[in-house]
């Protein structure tokens, strides 16, 4: 740090603020988003591990981001919970009213500051620019005492202009300065030089903790972010599994091991339980359906395999050879086999409270029938099998329409049909249907019985466990008036999972139509 | 450059030299190996799109390793063609013979110098192994005169101890020298520092190129690598996709358009068609089955796509405002509309040249037979439809058994059946089987008409385009004593692109069979 003005200052001086925003710019890249239940969970885990900062969303991009940011503000119990808005009094006062209810509520604001985006997006001059940063920050500064202010496009903002604007924005009463590298164009050096002038330079730098925010365009996303720490920033705004706009954020989970793993020439520290991110990067790829790559750093099914000779002969010696760190403590654990069908009631309630579940007892009933069901047809019954089971469980539990039955024939001769039977709230239908293959068929059988105008975005299969009696699990994307929803569904026959995570995401839309309408009549 | 002895080092200083490893550290890491076929596949790809080294593969480790590194080495036109060898006699003797028939044959030949290597996995003394450099690497360098020596482990050795070793390969005829960060621990600084020293200290520095070699463990392959080229570094080793042991080795496509994008501050170049690096990522992914995270920079789905409004905005008024590369500069096209079942066999015929395609007029005659079975089932018949379609046609045109008809009867009353036809090298087999869904049950026919001892290790489905009517696209991969193989196959019905893709896997593993059994009998 350039500036330990007290002790107390210089103790903090190592701790880095990780600032989450998987539920904000995470959520707003192309097919990620997320229903206002799902947010719920990903901010609970996010707070539950030790995220500082949550940002839960961009307040007045939509009723349903005022209610999820609100919501999370209410419930959270130890992170800041942050509300983005553009330089815009309705966007602050509206991010203000949305984490009003929160322990310890932030306004992000933000605006941008290079040239180009001057030019052809905001059109107008830098003095205009200067203005406007004074005004609104020292509006959200009115409304919270926690106020962050963002120079969009900072990497490639001129120095002096930068600097004169930081100045403005603390002087207003910015506590967070964030300088993001918006369109992932910075190199370590350079991202790490332009923190050490900024703090260098601006007179009032000392009164605010400056942040780094990274794109990975270019791969560099984690050095970029770690560069900054050294330049002095001491906050860190990344993303679960990297999600974000085009190649993403720097991703917390590789952030955080970084700093842990090379303490010796990074000395910093932060708030997170590692044991955690195993658990985050499976929940916000399973909420999103978007796939980890398997050599994805810290949370690939890879990033502690090792398979040539070489590497195993030298693992079997002594770990430390090609190890830097241990499964364990990034919360991998071994697929350990856990129940089969002689499993009773108990055991099912030991193990599910071992997974970090706390049902209900309706819940717990329902789950532990759909678990002997399972168990009936497939021989082992893993942790993952369970996760699967409870998670969809959960999901679907006030759901308004219902797999009863399904049958289908398919082949080489087609067409193909699937009879269905569904419980529409309440009400059993049956229909039959033909289709361009099995799933088509099946997913034309549910478009009969429950009319809709959605459009299908995507359809996933991938296995939960290994082995031929796997289940399978499918996520199917749904898109209606400009939204899109995300259903899973998991069962050994890839067919029933399809129908069920089609029925997911289709319950999800009627469920959101819902809320709008109660919206439009309040 | 430190050494710009001549105006030809001074001239080449500025050109990075890809060394592109997907075909040996890419290849060895769990679930990624590649059939013979798929290698030449991938090597003539790579060839043709720039790539200097090809390191193909191990010849030591096995048969199938040494003949495909030597018909690799035949076929290859321009690229040099590396073969892997531990510092023993008789691995590098076997490279060398692999090698021997390349234009430009090279030997890579490596040890571990880091004291936790030496004193746990080698046993030996630092002068034991300073002796092992010297010898092997004049053995090396009596078969070829292109010989590359690798510190295993460098990142954790001692600069001292490193220097010592570098001096007596150079000494002993080593033209280029790589330092691997082994065990992805190094940061950006520490690694372009280690360069700079290594080549200020070591006396007969400048008589060899040096070379970086990344892990991404900590996410910081792609920043290492590029501080290495700043540290003096003239040789990049680095995978498509990243692909490699644990968090993999850092992306080529990411070192190239970094190179590219920032030459104002990384004033170098490399001989790579950028162009082709999207078609260089599919094709590693279908043969590996690894997906390719959407966020994943330059190649993943979502590296250019911008969702939020601000963004949109800006790329509508300037693309440059949020868009430092254009997807066209990577081998992005958008996705056309381009034959119909009315379309001829003339224009199926240039638009596989369009597509890169050159198939003889059997090849051509099944492809354009499947291309028409293809147009009635599917509305619009996209590029990627044609490519999956041929990709398989090429892959299965030897198949000794090959899918005749498929029927299905599945849903949640089961058991589900599946009733399957198969011309078994020439003779057609028909049976009906049971299973645990109708994969499970299709997969349990091809068993009971083709016994087998393969194991299945991974079932994935995905789709060629999206849509309703878009083709499924199945992966699955077997493995049989020890070695596993991928299959593909596509169809707009599920269950039958799942039948094709076992059977195409299974068709590897007998013609692996009948290879392996024609070498026992040599």
């Amino acid at each position: 740090m350039t500036h330990p003005t007290t002790d107390a200052a210089k103790k903090a001086s190592d701790r880095v603020i990780i600032f989450d925003t998987t539920l904000r710019d995470g959520e707003q890249c192309p097919g990620a988003s997320m229903t206002f239940e799902e947010k719920l969970e990903v901010a609970e885990l996010l707070d539950t591990m030790g995220v500082d900062v949550i940002e839960a969303g961009f307040p007045i991009a939509s009723v349903g981001d005022f209610e999820s940011v609100s919501e999370i503000a209410r419930r959270t119990k130890r992170a800041v919970i942050a509300g983005l808005a553009r330089a815009i009094p309705g966007d602050i006062a509206r991010a203000g009213e949305a984490v009003r209810h929160a322990q310890r509520g932030r306004i992000h604001t933000f605006v941008s500051t290079s040239p180009i985006h001057l030019a052809h997006q905001m059109r107008k001059s830098e003095e205009e620019v200067l203005e406007i940063i004074t005004t609104t920050v020292a509006q959200a500064r009115n409304l919270v005492e926690d106020v962050e202010w963002s120079a969009m496009d900072a990497t490639r903002t001129p120095i002096e202009y930068l600097c004169r604007c930081v100045e403005a924005a603390i002087k207003a009463g910015a506590t967070t300065i964030n300088l993001p590298d918006t369109v992932g164009y910075a190199t370590p050096d350079e991202y790490r030089t332009m923190f050490r002038t900024i703090r260098e330079r601006v007179p009032n730098a000392d009164k605010a903790i400056f942040s780094v925010h990274c794109h990975d365009d270019l791969g560099l996303a984690v050095a970029n972010s770690l560069a900054g720490v050294e330049g002095g920033a001491r906050q860190v705004e990344c993303t679960i599994n990297g999600l974000g706009e085009r190649a993403g954020n720097a991703a917390l989970e590789e952030i955080v091991m970084a700093i842990r793993t090379r303490r010796d020439i990074l000395p910093y520290e932060t708030g997170i339980d590692a044991t955690m991110l195993t658990r985050a990067s499976k929940l916000v790829s399973a909420v999103t359906s978007f796939p980890v790559q398997y050599n994805k750093a810290i949370v690939g099914r890879n990033a502690f395999a090792h398979e040539s000779g070489i590497h195993q002969d030298g693992m079997l010696k002594n770990a430390s050879t090609y190890e830097i760190m241990t499964p364990e403590s990034v919360g991998v654990n071994k697929t350990s086999l856990v129940m089969g069908k002689h499993s009773g009631r108990h055991a099912f309630r030991e193990k599910l409270k071992a997974l970090g579940y706390d049902l209900g007892e309706n819940a717990l009933e329902d789950a532990f029938r759909r678990f002997k069901d399972l168990a009936d047809r497939k021989k082992n019954v893993y942790d993952e099998d369970i996760e699967a089971l409870v998670d969809e469980e959960i999901l679907t539990a006030h759901d308004r329409v219902k797999l009863v039955s399904l049958s289908i024939i398919a082949g080489t001769r087609g067409p193909q049909r699937a009879t269905m039977k569904l419980d529409v709230g309440g009400e059993i239908r049956t229909e039959e249907a033909e289709g361009n293959g099995p799933v088509d068929a099946t997913f034309n059988a549910i478009k009969a019985l429950v009319p809709h105008e959605a459009v299908l975005d995507l359809y996933q299969v991938h296995a939960v466990t290994e082995g031929t009696d796997a289940q399978a699990e499918v996520s199917v994307r749904l898109s209606a008036q400009g939204s899109s929803v995300t259903g899973r569904g998991a069962d050994p026959d890839t067919l029933v999972a399809s129908a069920r995570a089609y029925l997911a995401a289709l319950n999800k839309l009627l469920m959101r139509g819902e809320r709008l309408h109660a919206h439009a009549a309040e």
